[in-house]
């Protein structure tokens, strides 16, 4: 029988404990949020979601095409303007998605012929970018600079090494200016990932490049998402014009794309709006970051240290993470539970997201419950 | 110097005339519109926009996380339950992006061992799809369910064949029936793209699948986006329950993306309910395409008879496709030009769509601009 595989598939699933299932949530959930990377808290702000109705009343539902055909309006052009100077870029291009994004990036500067070199804990959609590209692909130790100097060693010819800024699982930091002089060494590009650092790192927010002194070089590409600090949905690419250009011709992601959705543009505009007026709701986010870590650390957690606004505690195993995430949601809080396959070191966690706008209370409250519901 | 080699591809472009450039349109254009996806004409009507707007008021500008975490709403289980009430189907699940939801459909069916069988016509991102996935693929001549027979017959142990169901190039369709009869011999699944199919095809635009008698079939997997007929962003998998609960387990681009924004599935929601509503949407958008073929191939052009609503007219060369679509633009008529890479064939066209909402008039002021400007 067709698919007949997809049930043997599940029944091992089922005995290891790992069956993921969908959870629909309410528009006013009454949990405490500490699982979503709306890290500044502006996905429900009044300005964001008007930005995403006047959008689509403005112009349509959806931007009705490839951006190369009908789907470029002069709104996604505004958001490119206005993300690439924030960030201090030269130009941007914005996709339907941040893992489009990637793709993007990855494949269209891998060309058949030359070296891609990735981080061992990159995520998924950069994994898939280097999977995707016709260039050959070196995986390298976890933040490693000069496991990254030595694999480009190896080549001659065109060169990227491809990594997060912030890594999703740890909240660990890639140590980019280190990454960016290895790159130079050789002549290589930079591609990096910033999804979880825009809006967070950076003076105002203006992400990892731009605290590590990166933005605007001519040698260094972003990638960043919409839907985390900006509240929204989508993605973009952060670089030189002429490599945005290159996109523009040779992204297949870019090209064979319907174009984001007006709504998601118009969102991501006045997050980022307002971000630009409210610059503090960065740092607050490190701040609470900072604030959980040590209150966690202090209750006796394998908490890791935050560089940006995500804070991993340790669980013994799969199914005591997952028990624990239950606990904490049953008593009102919300936490990421991450286990394998989704975790490179196969290391069981609860991610815990740090909010802008998370009160002392909240806080509080958040660290009682899991101390109060420790496997 | 990193990323040197761009330049020297931009010349090349440069010099065989083959240059992309993103030309942003303004809310009201002008022109009339032959290029978009937007077969129904819902983009910009009211109860679409409405559906955007009141989405992201009550659910947020963005859904916050992956659909496994916080990303998805009750939102989203309500389009998934009415999308595959619609077209047919047992289950659904919503993705940021058609390409996405291809992705994601043959890397989770095409699984290590498996054979995945692709037609040579296929859509940039189920090529994409079969290039990640794990599984062996055989490419086939278009549209033949001999040659997926023969493929099929190769190979022990699971596997699918993947079509377009309307190919967007030359807007002809798949022999479905054909092809799924070849799958079931073999006992192997069929995944079907019905991007342009879905509100054009089948009674009340339920889709080529549906059209063909396949909707619901244990062993057929269906592909929609939510950004051509639906006048939105996003895509979606339609098919047996365990298949997608299978998506849900294992698919990357589901589990590794941020969920469809709350404004997206909203518009794709109204405009679903809508076409329930006026399924004489449907038929229109073909009995366009089909008078626009007729007027076309009478006045002498090489115009491809439309199985959907896309309408192909070939051109002598990609410079002269280039010139001719410009020439219209100037004129008043916004059409697609579709040329090298961008066509498996080489040949080079232009590409209209017809549109539920176009008048008599429009029709022929559309040809009357096409035979004037023509090459």
């Amino acid at each position: 029988m067709a698919f007949g595989w997809i049930d043997e598939q599940a029944e091992l699933r089922r005995r290891a404990g790992l069956v993921r299932t969908l959870r629909p949530r309410p528009a006013d959930s009454p949990l405490l949020d500490l699982a979503s990377n709306d890290y500044l808290g502006l996905a429900r702000h009044p300005e964001v979601t008007e930005g995403a109705a006047r959008a689509a009343r403005v112009w349509g539902g959806g931007s009705t095409g490839s951006r190369l055909v009908t789907g470029t309006t002069g709104l996604h052009a505004e958001l490119e303007r206005e993300l690439a100077g924030f960030c201090g870029f030269e130009a941007a291009l914005v996709f339907s998605s941040g893992y489009a994004a990637n793709l993007a990036a990855v494949t269209a500067l891998g060309p058949h012929g030359s070296l891609i070199v990735s981080d061992a804990g990159n995520h998924a959609s950069l994994i898939d970018g280097c999977r995707l590209a016709r260039g050959t692909t070196q995986v390298v130790a976890h933040a490693d600079p000069d496991a990254v100097r030595k694999a480009l060693h190896t080549h001659d010819g065109p060169a990227v090494a491809v990594s997060d800024t912030v890594f999703s699982v740890d909240g660990d930091a890639a140590p980019l200016a280190a990454l960016a002089a290895a790159c130079r060494e050789r002549g290589a590009g930079l591609v990096a990932d910033d999804a979880h650092g825009l809006g967070v790192l950076g003076a105002g927010g203006r992400g990892a490049a731009y605290a590590a002194g990166l933005a605007g070089a001519e040698d260094v590409v972003v990638t960043v998402t919409l839907s985390k600090s900006l509240g929204s949905q989508g993605g973009a690419v952060l670089g030189p014009a002429r490599v945005i250009d290159h996109l523009v011709n040779a992204a297949r992601t870019f090209i064979f794309d319907t174009g984001l959705a007006p709504a998601a543009a118009g969102a991501a505009l006045a997050a980022l709006r307002l971000l630009r007026r409210e610059p503090e709701r960065a740092e607050r986010a490190r701040a609470v970051a900072g604030e959980l870590h040590a209150r966690l650390t202090a209750a006796g957690h394998a908490a890791v240290r935050p560089d940006a606004a995500v804070v991993s505690v340790r669980a013994p195993s799969p199914e005591s993470a997952v028990r624990w995430a239950a606990d904490c949601r049953t008593a009102g809080l919300a936490v990421g539970c991450f286990r394998p396959p989704s975790v490179p070191d196969g290391v069981s966690r609860l991610r815990l997201t740090a909010r802008a706008d998370l009160s002392g209370d909240q806080i509080e409250r958040a660290v009682r419950v899991i101390g109060e519901t420790r496997p």
